[in-house]
Protein backbone atom coordinates (compact mmCIF):
# COMPACT_ATOMS: atom_id res chain seq x y z
CA UNK A 1 0.00 0.00 0.00
CA UNK A 2 1.37 3.57 -0.95
CA UNK A 3 1.77 5.87 1.71
CA UNK A 4 -0.71 8.36 2.71
CA UNK A 5 0.03 11.78 0.93
CA UNK A 6 1.27 14.85 3.34
CA UNK A 7 -0.30 17.47 1.69
CA UNK A 8 1.65 19.97 3.77
CA UNK A 9 4.34 19.46 1.42
CA UNK A 10 2.30 21.33 -1.02
CA UNK A 11 0.89 24.38 0.80
CA UNK A 12 3.53 27.00 1.40
CA UNK A 13 3.38 29.07 4.19
CA UNK A 14 3.59 33.19 4.58
CA UNK A 15 3.97 35.41 7.47
CA UNK A 16 1.68 38.74 7.69
CA UNK A 17 -0.02 38.12 4.52
CA UNK A 18 -2.45 39.72 3.39
CA UNK A 19 -2.19 41.43 7.35
CA UNK A 20 -0.11 41.77 10.24
CA UNK A 21 -0.24 38.49 12.07
CA UNK A 22 -1.87 36.33 9.56
CA UNK A 23 0.00 33.23 8.80
CA UNK A 24 -1.37 32.65 4.95
CA UNK A 25 -1.41 29.52 3.70
CA UNK A 26 -1.12 28.89 0.07
CA UNK A 27 -1.63 26.06 -2.52
CA UNK A 28 -0.41 27.46 -5.72
CA UNK A 29 2.53 24.68 -5.27
CA UNK A 30 -0.25 22.27 -5.03
CA UNK A 31 -1.96 23.21 -8.29
CA UNK A 32 1.23 23.42 -10.37
CA UNK A 33 1.88 19.95 -9.38
CA UNK A 34 -0.10 17.52 -11.33
CA UNK A 35 0.90 14.43 -9.08
CA UNK A 36 -0.04 16.59 -6.15
CA UNK A 37 -3.41 17.65 -7.68
CA UNK A 38 -4.23 13.87 -8.55
CA UNK A 39 -3.71 12.63 -4.59
CA UNK A 40 -5.61 15.56 -3.68
CA UNK A 41 -8.92 14.40 -6.36
CA UNK A 42 -7.90 10.98 -5.62
CA UNK A 43 -7.90 11.72 -1.29
CA UNK A 44 -11.17 13.74 -1.62
CA UNK A 45 -12.91 11.24 -3.79
CA UNK A 46 -12.25 8.43 -1.07
CA UNK A 47 -13.15 10.72 1.88
CA UNK A 48 -16.51 11.16 0.08
CA UNK A 49 -17.17 7.87 -1.27
CA UNK A 50 -19.83 7.50 1.73
CA UNK A 51 -21.98 9.99 0.70
CA UNK A 52 -24.63 9.80 -1.89
CA UNK A 53 -23.50 13.45 -2.98
CA UNK A 54 -25.59 14.49 -6.22
CA UNK A 55 -24.51 18.41 -6.51
CA UNK A 56 -21.72 20.61 -5.66
CA UNK A 57 -21.85 23.94 -4.98
CA UNK A 58 -18.07 25.84 -4.96
CA UNK A 59 -18.13 29.43 -2.99
CA UNK A 60 -15.83 31.49 -5.28
CA UNK A 61 -13.28 32.23 -5.88
CA UNK A 62 -10.75 28.83 -4.94
CA UNK A 63 -13.68 27.13 -4.39
CA UNK A 64 -13.75 26.97 -8.13
CA UNK A 65 -10.27 25.35 -8.47
CA UNK A 66 -11.64 22.05 -6.95
CA UNK A 67 -15.76 22.00 -7.11
CA UNK A 68 -15.93 21.35 -10.81
CA UNK A 69 -12.85 19.06 -10.96
CA UNK A 70 -14.64 16.86 -8.09
CA UNK A 71 -17.56 17.60 -9.98
CA UNK A 72 -16.10 15.69 -12.91
CA UNK A 73 -14.50 13.28 -10.52
CA UNK A 74 -17.85 12.45 -8.33
CA UNK A 75 -19.90 12.95 -11.86
CA UNK A 76 -22.54 15.52 -11.01
CA UNK A 77 -23.02 19.06 -11.69
CA UNK A 78 -22.08 22.04 -10.11
CA UNK A 79 -23.14 25.11 -9.16
CA UNK A 80 -21.30 28.71 -8.28
CA UNK A 81 -21.78 30.62 -4.93
CA UNK A 82 -20.82 34.12 -5.46
CA UNK A 83 -20.43 37.59 -4.99
CA UNK A 84 -23.16 39.79 -5.71
CA UNK A 85 -23.20 41.40 -8.58
CA UNK A 86 -21.97 38.32 -10.55
CA UNK A 87 -24.40 35.98 -11.20
CA UNK A 88 -27.50 36.85 -13.88
CA UNK A 89 -31.14 35.43 -12.82
CA UNK A 90 -33.31 35.06 -9.89
CA UNK A 91 -30.87 35.18 -6.88
CA UNK A 92 -30.88 33.80 -3.24
CA UNK A 93 -29.04 36.03 -0.89
CA UNK A 94 -26.84 35.65 2.56
CA UNK A 95 -25.21 38.29 4.51
CA UNK A 96 -22.31 37.25 6.83
CA UNK A 97 -20.17 39.19 9.48
CA UNK A 98 -16.79 38.93 8.81
CA UNK A 99 -13.83 40.42 11.43
CA UNK A 100 -14.56 43.66 10.54
CA UNK A 101 -17.35 44.73 8.33
CA UNK A 102 -19.87 41.77 6.33
CA UNK A 103 -20.03 40.04 3.33
CA UNK A 104 -22.90 38.95 1.04
CA UNK A 105 -23.02 35.18 -1.03
CA UNK A 106 -26.00 34.30 -3.95
CA UNK A 107 -26.84 31.84 -5.72
CA UNK A 108 -29.68 31.07 -8.71
CA UNK A 109 -32.86 29.80 -7.17
CA UNK A 110 -33.34 27.87 -10.52
CA UNK A 111 -30.48 25.92 -9.80
CA UNK A 112 -33.00 23.22 -8.82
CA UNK A 113 -31.82 22.63 -4.99
CA UNK A 114 -34.67 21.17 -3.84
CA UNK A 115 -34.42 17.96 -2.28
CA UNK A 116 -30.58 17.62 -4.11
CA UNK A 117 -27.29 15.84 -1.82
CA UNK A 118 -25.24 19.06 -1.86
CA UNK A 119 -21.19 19.11 -1.33
CA UNK A 120 -19.64 22.55 -0.19
CA UNK A 121 -16.30 22.81 -2.05
CA UNK A 122 -13.82 25.82 -0.71
CA UNK A 123 -10.40 25.97 -0.21
CA UNK A 124 -10.42 26.94 3.22
CA UNK A 125 -12.12 26.25 6.42
CA UNK A 126 -10.86 28.97 8.54
CA UNK A 127 -13.71 31.21 11.24
CA UNK A 128 -16.38 29.07 9.23
CA UNK A 129 -18.34 32.24 8.41
CA UNK A 130 -18.40 32.14 4.74
CA UNK A 131 -19.21 27.84 4.28
CA UNK A 132 -22.14 28.89 7.34
CA UNK A 133 -23.39 31.30 5.16
CA UNK A 134 -22.95 28.71 2.06
CA UNK A 135 -24.77 26.42 4.13
CA UNK A 136 -27.66 28.51 4.93
CA UNK A 137 -28.39 29.48 1.62
CA UNK A 138 -28.55 26.27 0.16
CA UNK A 139 -30.72 24.72 3.32
CA UNK A 140 -33.05 27.99 2.30
CA UNK A 141 -33.44 26.84 -1.09
CA UNK A 142 -33.91 23.19 0.27
CA UNK A 143 -31.12 21.73 -0.65
CA UNK A 144 -29.88 18.36 1.54
CA UNK A 145 -26.39 19.35 2.71
CA UNK A 146 -24.54 16.58 3.30
CA UNK A 147 -20.77 17.55 3.72
CA UNK A 148 -17.62 20.55 3.29
CA UNK A 149 -14.66 19.39 1.54
CA UNK A 150 -11.56 21.55 1.97
CA UNK A 151 -8.29 21.93 1.22
CA UNK A 152 -6.78 23.40 4.61
CA UNK A 153 -8.60 23.43 7.80
CA UNK A 154 -7.21 25.95 10.46
CA UNK A 155 -8.24 23.80 13.33
CA UNK A 156 -7.43 26.66 15.91
CA UNK A 157 -10.08 29.06 14.50
CA UNK A 158 -12.84 26.35 15.09
CA UNK A 159 -14.94 26.45 12.03
CA UNK A 160 -16.31 23.40 12.46
CA UNK A 161 -18.33 23.99 15.59
CA UNK A 162 -20.17 26.72 13.19
CA UNK A 163 -21.19 24.20 10.74
CA UNK A 164 -22.23 21.34 12.26
CA UNK A 165 -21.24 18.91 8.78
CA UNK A 166 -18.78 16.66 8.41
CA UNK A 167 -16.20 18.04 7.10
CA UNK A 168 -12.80 16.53 4.97
CA UNK A 169 -10.01 18.29 4.97
CA UNK A 170 -6.31 17.28 2.92
CA UNK A 171 -4.26 19.18 5.54
CA UNK A 172 -5.39 20.67 9.29
CA UNK A 173 -2.97 23.14 10.79
CA UNK A 174 -3.17 24.03 15.09
CA UNK A 175 -2.58 26.94 13.97
CA UNK B 1 -19.41 9.37 -35.26
CA UNK B 2 -21.44 11.09 -32.72
CA UNK B 3 -22.58 14.72 -33.55
CA UNK B 4 -20.01 17.65 -32.34
CA UNK B 5 -21.54 19.31 -28.96
CA UNK B 6 -23.94 22.57 -29.45
CA UNK B 7 -21.98 24.08 -26.53
CA UNK B 8 -24.86 26.97 -27.05
CA UNK B 9 -27.76 24.14 -25.45
CA UNK B 10 -25.73 24.87 -22.35
CA UNK B 11 -25.34 28.32 -22.27
CA UNK B 12 -28.41 30.92 -20.91
CA UNK B 13 -28.44 34.69 -21.89
CA UNK B 14 -29.79 37.67 -19.71
CA UNK B 15 -30.51 41.06 -21.46
CA UNK B 16 -29.33 44.17 -19.62
CA UNK B 17 -26.84 41.73 -16.95
CA UNK B 18 -24.50 43.30 -15.66
CA UNK B 19 -25.48 46.57 -16.76
CA UNK B 20 -27.90 48.39 -19.32
CA UNK B 21 -26.72 46.76 -22.82
CA UNK B 22 -25.08 43.95 -22.05
CA UNK B 23 -25.93 40.22 -23.27
CA UNK B 24 -24.66 38.23 -20.27
CA UNK B 25 -23.94 34.62 -21.05
CA UNK B 26 -23.89 32.51 -18.66
CA UNK B 27 -22.35 28.99 -18.05
CA UNK B 28 -24.19 27.67 -15.15
CA UNK B 29 -26.33 25.34 -17.19
CA UNK B 30 -23.18 24.41 -18.52
CA UNK B 31 -21.15 23.69 -15.35
CA UNK B 32 -24.59 22.24 -13.88
CA UNK B 33 -24.52 19.43 -16.46
CA UNK B 34 -22.28 16.41 -16.06
CA UNK B 35 -22.61 15.67 -19.42
CA UNK B 36 -21.86 18.98 -20.45
CA UNK B 37 -19.13 19.43 -18.78
CA UNK B 38 -17.40 15.97 -20.35
CA UNK B 39 -18.12 17.29 -23.37
CA UNK B 40 -16.55 20.53 -23.02
CA UNK B 41 -13.32 18.98 -21.57
CA UNK B 42 -13.21 16.61 -24.06
CA UNK B 43 -13.80 19.30 -26.94
CA UNK B 44 -11.04 21.18 -25.57
CA UNK B 45 -8.85 18.56 -25.28
CA UNK B 46 -9.76 17.12 -28.82
CA UNK B 47 -8.86 20.91 -29.84
CA UNK B 48 -5.26 21.81 -27.71
CA UNK B 49 -3.99 17.80 -28.73
CA UNK B 50 -1.78 19.36 -32.10
CA UNK B 51 -0.23 21.76 -29.06
CA UNK B 52 2.73 21.07 -26.51
CA UNK B 53 0.71 22.41 -23.32
CA UNK B 54 2.86 22.12 -20.46
CA UNK B 55 1.33 24.72 -17.92
CA UNK B 56 -1.78 26.16 -17.87
CA UNK B 57 -2.18 29.95 -16.24
CA UNK B 58 -6.40 30.13 -15.22
CA UNK B 59 -7.62 33.05 -14.86
CA UNK B 60 -9.46 34.49 -11.67
CA UNK B 61 -12.26 33.49 -11.05
CA UNK B 62 -14.59 32.18 -13.53
CA UNK B 63 -10.95 30.66 -15.26
CA UNK B 64 -10.67 28.34 -12.37
CA UNK B 65 -13.81 26.64 -13.21
CA UNK B 66 -11.99 25.11 -15.75
CA UNK B 67 -7.75 25.68 -15.24
CA UNK B 68 -7.98 22.86 -13.00
CA UNK B 69 -10.16 20.39 -15.05
CA UNK B 70 -8.47 20.77 -18.09
CA UNK B 71 -4.77 20.56 -16.20
CA UNK B 72 -5.73 17.54 -14.71
CA UNK B 73 -7.25 16.18 -18.48
CA UNK B 74 -3.82 17.39 -20.29
CA UNK B 75 -1.50 15.51 -16.82
CA UNK B 76 -0.12 19.17 -16.10
CA UNK B 77 0.19 21.60 -13.58
CA UNK B 78 -1.91 24.91 -13.23
CA UNK B 79 -0.78 28.70 -11.80
CA UNK B 80 -3.59 31.05 -10.85
CA UNK B 81 -3.34 34.74 -12.09
CA UNK B 82 -5.84 37.06 -10.14
CA UNK B 83 -6.71 40.67 -9.05
CA UNK B 84 -3.57 42.00 -6.66
CA UNK B 85 -3.84 41.60 -2.90
CA UNK B 86 -4.73 38.22 -3.53
CA UNK B 87 -1.35 36.14 -3.83
CA UNK B 88 1.11 36.18 -1.54
CA UNK B 89 4.71 35.95 -2.57
CA UNK B 90 6.88 38.27 -5.01
CA UNK B 91 4.58 39.15 -7.82
CA UNK B 92 4.95 40.92 -11.23
CA UNK B 93 1.78 43.05 -11.95
CA UNK B 94 0.33 44.08 -15.16
CA UNK B 95 -2.26 46.83 -15.56
CA UNK B 96 -4.43 47.42 -18.41
CA UNK B 97 -7.43 49.47 -19.35
CA UNK B 98 -11.33 48.83 -19.23
CA UNK B 99 -14.17 50.43 -20.94
CA UNK B 100 -14.10 52.53 -17.25
CA UNK B 101 -11.48 52.55 -15.56
CA UNK B 102 -8.41 50.20 -15.35
CA UNK B 103 -7.34 47.26 -13.42
CA UNK B 104 -4.82 44.80 -12.74
CA UNK B 105 -3.47 40.99 -12.56
CA UNK B 106 -0.93 39.23 -10.51
CA UNK B 107 0.98 36.00 -10.97
CA UNK B 108 3.54 34.68 -8.57
CA UNK B 109 7.37 34.81 -10.00
CA UNK B 110 8.38 32.01 -8.50
CA UNK B 111 6.00 29.78 -10.90
CA UNK B 112 9.08 29.08 -13.14
CA UNK B 113 7.55 30.09 -16.00
CA UNK B 114 10.63 30.40 -18.21
CA UNK B 115 10.36 28.20 -21.14
CA UNK B 116 7.42 26.21 -20.39
CA UNK B 117 4.68 26.52 -22.71
CA UNK B 118 1.95 28.37 -21.48
CA UNK B 119 -1.95 27.79 -22.31
CA UNK B 120 -3.90 30.59 -20.75
CA UNK B 121 -7.70 29.36 -19.82
CA UNK B 122 -10.55 31.67 -19.10
CA UNK B 123 -14.34 31.81 -19.09
CA UNK B 124 -15.10 34.20 -21.41
CA UNK B 125 -13.45 36.18 -24.54
CA UNK B 126 -14.87 39.56 -24.84
CA UNK B 127 -13.02 42.49 -25.84
CA UNK B 128 -9.57 40.92 -25.16
CA UNK B 129 -8.55 43.17 -22.92
CA UNK B 130 -7.77 40.47 -19.59
CA UNK B 131 -6.47 37.82 -22.00
CA UNK B 132 -3.81 40.18 -23.54
CA UNK B 133 -3.04 41.49 -20.38
CA UNK B 134 -2.43 37.62 -18.76
CA UNK B 135 -0.73 37.20 -21.92
CA UNK B 136 1.58 40.27 -21.74
CA UNK B 137 2.34 39.02 -18.03
CA UNK B 138 3.39 35.60 -18.75
CA UNK B 139 5.62 36.48 -21.55
CA UNK B 140 7.67 39.21 -19.22
CA UNK B 141 8.14 35.95 -17.07
CA UNK B 142 9.35 34.34 -20.20
CA UNK B 143 6.61 31.50 -21.04
CA UNK B 144 5.78 30.77 -24.46
CA UNK B 145 2.35 31.41 -24.42
CA UNK B 146 0.76 28.53 -26.80
CA UNK B 147 -2.74 29.38 -27.05
CA UNK B 148 -6.12 31.01 -25.12
CA UNK B 149 -9.13 28.28 -24.15
CA UNK B 150 -12.38 29.73 -23.78
CA UNK B 151 -15.91 28.24 -23.17
CA UNK B 152 -17.18 31.26 -25.05
CA UNK B 153 -15.81 34.02 -27.54
CA UNK B 154 -17.78 37.33 -28.29
CA UNK B 155 -16.74 37.81 -32.04
CA UNK B 156 -18.66 41.14 -32.25
CA UNK B 157 -15.89 42.69 -30.17
CA UNK B 158 -13.17 41.57 -31.97
CA UNK B 159 -10.86 39.94 -28.43
CA UNK B 160 -9.22 37.65 -30.74
CA UNK B 161 -7.23 40.50 -32.67
CA UNK B 162 -5.74 41.82 -29.65
CA UNK B 163 -3.73 38.51 -28.79
CA UNK B 164 -2.19 36.88 -31.44
CA UNK B 165 -2.67 34.18 -30.46
CA UNK B 166 -4.85 30.49 -31.62
CA UNK B 167 -8.08 30.26 -30.05
CA UNK B 168 -10.11 27.75 -28.74
CA UNK B 169 -13.82 28.30 -27.84
CA UNK B 170 -16.34 25.97 -27.21
CA UNK B 171 -19.22 28.55 -28.33
CA UNK B 172 -18.64 31.50 -30.63
CA UNK B 173 -21.52 34.18 -30.71
CA UNK B 174 -21.88 37.23 -33.39
CA UNK B 175 -23.22 39.54 -31.15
Amino acid sequence: MEPKTDFGTYISSYADFPTQGILFRDISPLLASQVGMMAAIDRFEESLSCYNIDMIAGIESRGFLFSTLLAMRLKVGSIMIRKPGKLPGDLAFKKYELEYGSSELTLQKQAGLEERNVLIVDDLLATGGTLAAAKSLLVEQRANVIACAVVIELLALNGREKLDLPIVALKAYDD
